[in-house]
């Protein structure tokens, strides 16, 4: 337990949550950031304009506010100013995205990543290649000022190695570090895991906005969570928390699982189980095999309406354990399992109300995620951002000494 | 997300986290009270002299430090200064303490409780009896700064109503507004869980000292869960996080739990499926039963031996599942669930290492408690004491103007 900040980590803190508004809001005006922060106006004003001084905010009129009279001055983010690289190594492409300040994407692009064994060299060059050209392709004296990476694997968050993805078949992995050097923009990579980026991105800019306490799913081959509680991301000890795919809901006959063990969440409702209960062969995977079930579902096909309730039976078992452990406001359902919660709602919702207490769920929110598949891109960059907004400045001073690529 | 504090806050906030050092450790010289806090050596003088004019620390020579020259003053704290009151609405028992600034217990009463229903208003009465006595019988001039109550079942953490304790028949009690009336000592009772108490005490006083990631399972009627996330107790939306008891592990024909489903922990590892499995009948229950299982299984009984190892599976099973959704770094047991992990850790440990995945295990300690039967009461102190160390002579001024009941 440490003492309280001294007057200067005081400034940095209130510069940082000064950014932080608006970098979230897009563009607030100095008496909404006064009611905000609880601080007086020539306090505010001296905020804006150090930010200002430094490039990383501006002031101007609000676009057409319908009112007559002189409306007053908003503060904006520099999109321009100070950017991020945002990386997704995902199930059947990689992503990469330069995204500025405010959360706007300024440059965007993929490449295809076939299914199997994908070398953590192979993608890390890749994934270098784009950052590249994004750099490159920046305006003259914008500052990268942090790189985040999502992996559907275990990752550890001293050091971003990937201990484990299974996808792509990566064990141990020094991702984080390689990527790092790889890059040598000299701004570290920070590496999550996806589902918990997506909880980050929907609890910051989605579905779970003004949530503090959520649980989002993910669902793609496998079943990813993350676990947003008291309004951070809940880590663990290490940093490998939130793996709701593996928890085990029917050990006893269960179906196996990837892990090794039986009857995981993963392997009773994942997108192989889905597929296989509605019939279809090993050659269907892919959100467009699952969407073609939930849609037949639809037409009344009766083999499609059973996969999906035997599913959402067992989603509603994992998800009232959930509620139980962790008493969410909102739980959201993101990926794939976006479609199968659309065609499994009630089950899984009549499975909550048989096993979860009410207490724990008589607030519940079940939703899809609103940020579709850029959650994870998001919560990345949103995972770069920390750094700017813990203190803006120093992070900037930084960061602009560093040379492009 | 608010500005940073203001002088005073942080004045306020030295105060309160000098006076937690003191009150956990027991006594500290201010030398190392300054590199804890990371201040100087004359603020850290300026605070305990602050502390001491208020009569919540004094300093003194250290007991007989075995070394010769000088030794340095240490600072203690009061205990007869400011103290809290501590209840436990046990299975079997009312148990109240007076616990005083420090952890010294200065008091401690208990009384029976049969089993069966009993009145929320019956237990307020005999609660405020025991406060009555325990206030009475203090030092003239010491002051009661916070009342910690706990009880096995979910509690609203905003007013301390008990929305459901099964095992003395209570629904939607407004216990904590209730005894806070009939105490009449001018002090909010705060009302917890019992598991999440035992995780509050065992984290900052016991096996889990120093450590952020932690979950304690309770057992004594039922399973209950207490988890701290970061070093803070998770509470989700309303408090009602942490219910182990009633995460499903065995769906598909699994035991009839309390709650109404089926499969859950509490019902495949409780204490009444332990003495079942052991072959006792429906008059066996309690501790002592129970630790006559697992000494019958020492003894190289079958039945007994058996029954551990059924119920250590199915625990194991939900350790597993905790520690893929919390990376916990310590799991404890406690209450008799102390006795059964003594009796089954081998099983426990062997299901973990099926169904955990290796990174989330890898640094797992299981554990049992180090406080015992007490680490529920300690924790309903400690939730007690939180008031005073978040602002130390405020607390005190607030207080002291109270007469007592």
């Amino acid at each position: 337990m440490k003492a309280g900040p001294s007057l200067e980590e005081i400034r940095r803190h209130n510069l940082g949550t000064l950014l932080r508004h608006v970098h979230i809001s897009g563009s607030l005006s100095r008496a909404v950031l006064t009611d905000r922060m609880g601080l007086n106006r020539s306090t505010i004003l001296g905020l804006v304009s150090e930010l200002a001084s430094a490039g990383l905010v501006r002031e101007e009129l609000p676009r057409d506010t319908g009112r007559a009279g002189r409306p007053s001055l908003v503060v904006r983010p520099e999109s321009d100013q100070a950017y991020v690289l945002a990386f997704d190594v995902g199930v059947d492409r990689l992503i990469a995205a330069r995204i500025g300040l405010g959360g706007a994407f300024l440059d965007r692009r993929e490449t295809p990543l076939p299914p199997g064994h994908r070398s953590a060299a192979e993608v890390t060059e890749a994934l270098a290649g784009f950052a590249r050209q994004m750099v490159g392709a920046a305006r003259e004296g914008s500052v990268c000022v942090g790189v985040g990476a999502a992996v559907r694997g275990t990752v550890r968050r001293l050091d971003g190695m990937v201990r484990a993805a299974p996808y792509v078949d990566w064990l141990d992995e020094e991702f984080g570090e390689d990527l790092t050097r790889r890059l040598g923009l000299g701004v570290p990579v920070t590496v999550e895991n996806e589902a918990s980026l997506g909880a980050l991105a929907e609890h910051l800019r989605g579905a779970g906005a003004g949530c503090q306490d959520l649980v989002y799913l993910h669902g793609d081959i496998g079943i990813g969570g993350g676990i947003i509680s008291g309004g951070h991301l809940l880590g663990g000890d290490a940093g490998y928390g939130g793996e709701v795919g593996h928890m085990v809901v029917n050990p006893r006959g269960g179906r196996r699982c990837g892990c090794g063990g039986r009857g995981c969440l993963e392997a009773e409702a994942g997108e192989r189980a889905l597929l296989e209960a509605a019939g279809l062969g090993p050659s269907a995977t892919g959100r467009e095999a699952v969407r073609a079930v939930v849609e037949a579902a639809d037409r009344g096909d009766a083999g499609a309406r059973g996969a999906l309730h035997d599913i959402g039976d067992w989603l509603g078992i994992g998800v009232a354990n959930l509620v139980n452990l962790l008493n969410p406001r909102t739980v959201l359902f993101g990926g794939t399992l976006r479609e199968v919660f659309l065609g499994s709602a009630a089950q899984i919702r009549s499975r909550i109300n048989t096993h979860a207490l009410t207490p724990t769920r008589e607030h519940l929110r079940l939703r899809v995620g609103a940020l579709g598949d850029d959650a994870v891109l998001i919560g990345a960059a949103e995972l770069a951002f920390s750094q700017l907004l813990v203190g803006p400045l120093e992070a900037l001073a930084r960061h602009a000494a560093v040379a492009g690529p």
